[in-house]
């Protein structure tokens, strides 16, 4: 068990029930003893569903799943076991992963299509599934309205710390609820550094809307953080609304009447995803990467991607230098569009060096105070254009190297 | 001064002179002293030149100088200084180059255009293009067949060895020589990974045909290393031909004729591009990563360098951990078809899995006992069509972190 990381929440919030959710958890000793290892998130009445899902192209069979039953946009159950990630287990993996969706189905009186699975922890080993479907009946008996906090838990592999959040909207005039939890941060050998997310609401909204308003709060959040720049196998955000809130109908997710639901959801988002940065392997530093003046908005992120995933800019951090030079390294092999003699680059928003060269005069005194703290701020204007975008990372450090190494001696 | 890596070749060959090549060093107190750090290695009745740069968009002032100088093709000489990159130095930093260039071109006799410039070392720093101008003549009159050692020891920034190789070759029934040198080995604060290499040879061939040969040879042997995925805004690869051979004139790059040069120089650049792997900063083992079975040549390569990069895969090669779950999280994040049910992955030699999932009955012990050794062998089978491409990289340490993060307390 690793310690708690320096960089995790001083608190967390109490998540309130959601009408048309339940929870449970379970122990099925599926890898760990002595700790819940099953979730079940369940919506009785069902729900409308989004999610979106690694793109590696070695996806593991809960994706693979998970992609086909997204096509009915339908939910009635999210089932999540941690341990193990069935990843790389080929076909064998895929005929666990449908027996356990065939049970689970059977058990709650549903579509199997409406069943919803994932996987995280070890790979290459096929799920034993009938540890899982052996629990679903005291799952069921389990279920009830409370339990966010240990739902977060019981998907932890190698996180330090459970991941919750939740927001409230208006649409129109009827309050909304969303609550979130998430897990993932970075890999442990033979673990993967799955990052799995669930969220719910009470909002009544047809899939196709939440499956667009998903995707563009994931670009900006859980697409714009960085660990190590490896993807998981297993990588999945679900997102179900059970429609209890009974607002009015919504038909485009461009709606206005949607704005303050959007911004909640993305707010969420990111909260979820700056939680799994804080709980990065070996994280001693939350790195903010703000970039702007780009050719566009995805050329910002890239770029900004491509300094959060330099090894070079993080043993930086690590180290506490404002080591710039690196930082235009990292703008300059992002392959986006960018003029060496119009880049500005601040530290703690102190400007260092602008108009592609240092600043004259540049007292490095309170970017050196700021580079001992433990929030990062890192700014970036590229001088061309009106893109912008922010991502997050943490730093390099030995401990990342104690974890993964994982030296056998 | 760092240890020497113990990835170092053992013994280093004696390069043999090159008709039409002189070679001087001089210690000009760049920013070190008490060692050579400038080199001229000149071509008194000239050369015809081809180079490859770096990618970056954020080049340094020598690269966009030698950018322009290329569309020449004939060079006089190389001058290359360690200490100071004068990279993101903006305009200051090209009126220093072009200075270094006119004077250079004046006490040399020829014209701006064949000066090509190279500089490795501290960035956001003006080069004092002074202390190199006031050497010019002491360079000059020490000119000299021999002293290719003390050339790549001149260039050498926080390398632990200099990386010198030379190759013959026979054009038609004329033997020629290439002679090479390199340096770079990640990049150490505040300085920059430069990767820098000079090659020169006596061989009679036009410039178009050397820019071919070299962007063929460059694809296989530095664009196909890497240490830590960072992209310097210096590197700068040059070839020079004095013809003093005087092999019979070839036309075209695909000529026949060619092949046993084609042949020389690809393991001439392969043989530095090496070098620079085995003094890859903190390494510990060197890696192989053969890839096949892909797309095409360049998605193996892509492939590779994904596998290559990812910093779990390096971090379990220095834990001597057989992670082939790492393996393939890297092969699916790399952009490039694959099929989970197709890919092979074997280390030293032993086939792990196949057919997207552990081979029955794997035999762990010769893999471990691979692991263990300096040199690492991983193959991986895409197993859906022809393309293939071998990678080199080093694993990623506690050195690497201790070099880089630069701890200032």
């Amino acid at each position: 068990m690793l310690p708690k990381s320096p960089l995790a929440p001083e608190s967390f919030p109490e998540l309130p029930a959601i009408a048309g959710v339940e929870l449970a958890t379970v122990g099925a000793g599926i890898r760990y003893q002595g700790r819940d290892d099953v979730l079940l998130m369940h919506f009785p009445q069902g729900a409308e569903v989004a999610g979106v899902f690694t793109r590696s192209l070695t996806a593991g069979a809960p994706v693979l799943w998970c992609r086909e039953a997204l096509k009915g946009g339908r939910a009635r159950t999210f089932l999540v076991n941690s341990g193990n990630a069935n990843a790389f287990t080929g076909n064998r993996g895929m005929q666990s992963a449908k027996r356990t969706v065939a049970a689970a189905a059977q058990a709650l009186g549903c579509a199997e299509t409406e069943v919803f699975i994932a996987s995280t922890g070890v790979i290459g080993e096929v799920l034993p599934d009938d540890r899982i479907t052996a629990k679903l009946d005291e799952l069921i008996r389990g279920l009830g309205p409370q339990g966010w906090e240990a739902a977060a838990r019981a998907i932890m592999t190698t996180d330090t710390f459970p991941k919750v959040a939740t927001r409230t909207a208006k649409i129109g005039d009827v309050n909304v609820t969303l609550n979130g939890i998430a897990k993932g941060s970075g890999m442990i050998a033979p673990d993967m550094a799955t990052m799995l997310a669930f969220v719910a609401t009470d909002a009544a909204l047809p899939a196709e809307v939440l499956q667009r308003l998903l995707a563009g709060a994931n670009d900006r959040s859980f697409n714009s953080i960085t660990v190590d720049g490896d993807t998981s196998t297993s990588d999945t955000l679900l997102l179900a609304a059970t429609g209890e809130a009974r607002n009015q109908p919504v038909e485009r997710a461009g709606d206005r009447v949607l704005r303050d639901f959007t911004r909640a959801l993305e707010s969420l988002l990111i909260d979820l995803a700056h939680q799994v940065v804080r709980d990065g392997e070996g994280a001693q530093k939350f790195v903010t990467i703000a970039v702007r003046g780009a050719a566009s908005a995805r050329a910002a992120r890239r770029i900004g991607l491509s300094i959060a995933n330099s090894p070079l800019v993080k043993t930086a951090v690590a180290g506490e230098d404002a080591n710039w030079g690196r930082i235009v390294m990292a703008v300059g092999k992002a392959g986006e569009k960018a003029d060496r003699d119009r880049l500005s680059v601040a530290i703690g928003g102190t400007v260092i060096a602008e108009q592609g060269q240092p600043r004259d005069g540049y007292d490095e005194a309170p970017v050196a105070a700021h580079m001992k703290g433990r929030e990062i701020l890192i700014e970036v204007d590229i001088g061309i254009g009106r893109g912008k975008a922010t991502v997050w990372t943490c730093d390099l450090t030995h401990g990342y190297i104690d974890i993964n190494a994982d030296y056998r001696s």
